[in-house]
């Protein structure tokens, strides 16, 4: 089997698997306990974030736990709406962002604000002057991702971000971490980003974690209330199981991140190589990406056609990212790309462990689709 | 040792933490991938969602899962009123909720929202009169819940709710019924409820897990946007192995309510005996309460060190709720307790497999500790 969808999610890996285990069975009592129990649980759950806090590059105070990427993002966009609605109406994104950040971003432009989109380029890059132009005096919140989730792109935060910075100092700058964390070393703590949004299940944690980076000063409003926890940004028992296992997961990566982002640039070189030497297959994904997707269109086999036959040979790839489950790509309809190479878009994703075997194996299963795989 | 904090959080029986590490790496797909393991994990979250929906007595489809009971209590309370905002601006609700119904619904009355709260009686009663006096029809919802998390006192929610449909059929009617699930049986789709919620965590399942069942025909507005998972209400990647956890907890318990909210009355009651032969000890619970919190107070020490002093014998039990982590119960006092039986509370709380012999150790440690703590 050819497990190549790890920008969807990724298997848990045995350290976090195992700590999932001790909080749910050991150390399981509740953080806000006075006992022993609860201040057990309190300091895992502190280690935690500390590991997180080091993958972030920042303090630990800096990091706030959620259930995920998307509950992040929320927490960011619409926090941050929250909290600048009295002097801001306007919100700076692009056409290019996960559905968790397009769609917080639509729900507030239901409710006034204005939202200005910027377009990557055919090559799936940004230009980060579009998005500066954009911003005035009125703009409360920017929200770009660091990492395209279907092509890799990396878009040009750091450049953005100085820009905006001149352009109106009182704008927030949140990033959608998710496809960078645990991949691309972030120093979350001296870049100018105010937010920044990252997940434990695309880095071999479990599903069900996540966390916010804030910037220390910077104030947002919660989305959930209640007891308090996660200094009142993030109320409810903590998901201690899922938050020490993405600990765990993010532990494991520490110092780690140039080498495997290097290695897996090698895998994803021979695949665009091996990719490039088919006359039928097109690469979308930017040269200069993150080296964990890999992007490209057989046009004339839609995607879920060879998908489908893919997985019959063990190979498991993803059409576009699995969130818009089988909807037509927004990100590479924004690229501008043409329908043909939407339409029969293929995403192959990387991780830590990834053999050079399976992409052998996708190789000739891709090749065997494109000879007997009806199409047209 | 002797855990009795088991309203606070319960150790993950086996069964749940078996099915979290089939989830984490064995059935580890993204149910949003169109490949079979994505379908896979659909499949297993399906029959999460049935095994929750048996335990709360309605169709897998009113089932939607959430990461907590905090978040499940303010999607139904925060999510109604957006539902509801044009033609209500009325709340009703109890002065003895859970911080997560209570906090959210402050953030309600912050926004202009007309909060009405009842509090219930020196029993730890609540008068279903007095909150259907309080309906109108400006009312958008009444939020209250099963069985108080700190007495135990199950709340009339039911003569509640026949009397507010007869005042205001369109009032949603919410309940937070976190203390209960898994222990009353709950029959939602016959009950005059519109949402409930409950959490995995409470019936040995994992922090992280919870669900709003809402009943078929109402809309509540999300709390968070982005993918569209559970019909769009609650977006965000799965957290899976908590919740398939959760359904595994749900399932062990199918059918073994009635007998297990006997055999833990049984417990409970020889307790409130004993406790009842001790002169010091004053018994907060009303005694038709859910036998599975039972709550007293010894005028005179304080609850911090009497915890303290019953953790050092191996015994854990709770001042007050968790959630609010050594603050003054607002309970007890809205009950009307004095100081000196609110200062000095203790609440003792069982599960599934809690051992006579626990209660032992516990009167054991109870009677030490009033003939040697300090107190006044």
């Amino acid at each position: 089997m050819a497990y190549l969808d790890n920008a969807a999610t990724t298997r848990v890996c045995d350290e976090a698997a195992r700590a999932a285990v001790e909080m749910m069975q050991s150390c399981y009592g509740n953080p806000s306990s006075l006992h022993r129990l609860g201040a057990a649980s309190a300091r895992r759950l502190a280690e935690a974030r500390e590991a997180v806090a080091q993958l972030l590059g920042c303090q630990p105070e800096c990091v706030y736990f959620t259930s995920g990427g998307s509950e992040s993002n929320n927490l960011a966009i619409l926090g941050a709406a929250q909290a600048k609605k009295r002097r801001a109406d306007e919100i700076v994104t692009t056409t290019a962002e996960h559905s968790s950040v397009s769609m917080a971003v639509k729900h507030l432009e239901d409710q006034g604000w204005k939202v200005t989109r910027i377009h990557p380029g055919r090559d799936g890059n940004l230009d980060p002057y579009a998005v500066a132009d954009a911003v005035n005096e009125r703009t409360a919140l920017v929200t770009m991702m660091v990492v395209n989730n279907e092509t890799g792109a990396l878009f040009p935060v750091e450049e953005a971000a100085a820009l905006i910075r001149q352009k109106n100092p009182d704008t927030l700058i949140h990033w959608d971490g998710v496809q960078a964390f645990g991949k691309l070393p972030l120093k979350a703590a001296r870049m100018e980003v105010d937010l920044l949004s990252v997940s434990g299940h695309k880095i071999q944690g479990p599903k069900g974690s996540g966390a916010l980076y804030v910037r220390r000063g910077v104030r947002v409003a919660p989305v959930v209330y209640g007891g308090g926890q996660e200094r009142g940004l993030r109320s409810g028992t903590e998901a201690l199981p899922a938050l020490v296992a993405m600990g765990a997961a993010a532990a494991r990566l520490q110092g780690r991140l140039p080498a495997l982002w290097q290695r897996t640039a090698g895998l994803r070189d021979s695949l665009r190589q091996r990719l490039e030497q088919l006359p039928q297959v097109q690469l979308n994904s930017p040269e200069n990406a993150s080296p964990y997707i890999l992007n490209f269109s057989v046009p004339g086999y839609r995607s879920e056609n060879m998908l489908h036959f893919l997985e019959s040979r063990g190979v498991f790839v993803s059409s576009g990212s699995a969130c818009s489950k089988g909807a037509t790509s927004p990100v590479l309809t924004s690229m501008g790309l043409p329908a043909a190479l939407v339409d029969s878009a293929l995403r192959v994703s990387f991780i830590y462990d990834t053999q050079p075997e399976e992409l052998d194996q996708l190789m000739d299963a891709l090749k065997e689709g494109i000879a007997t795989v009806a199409h047209r």
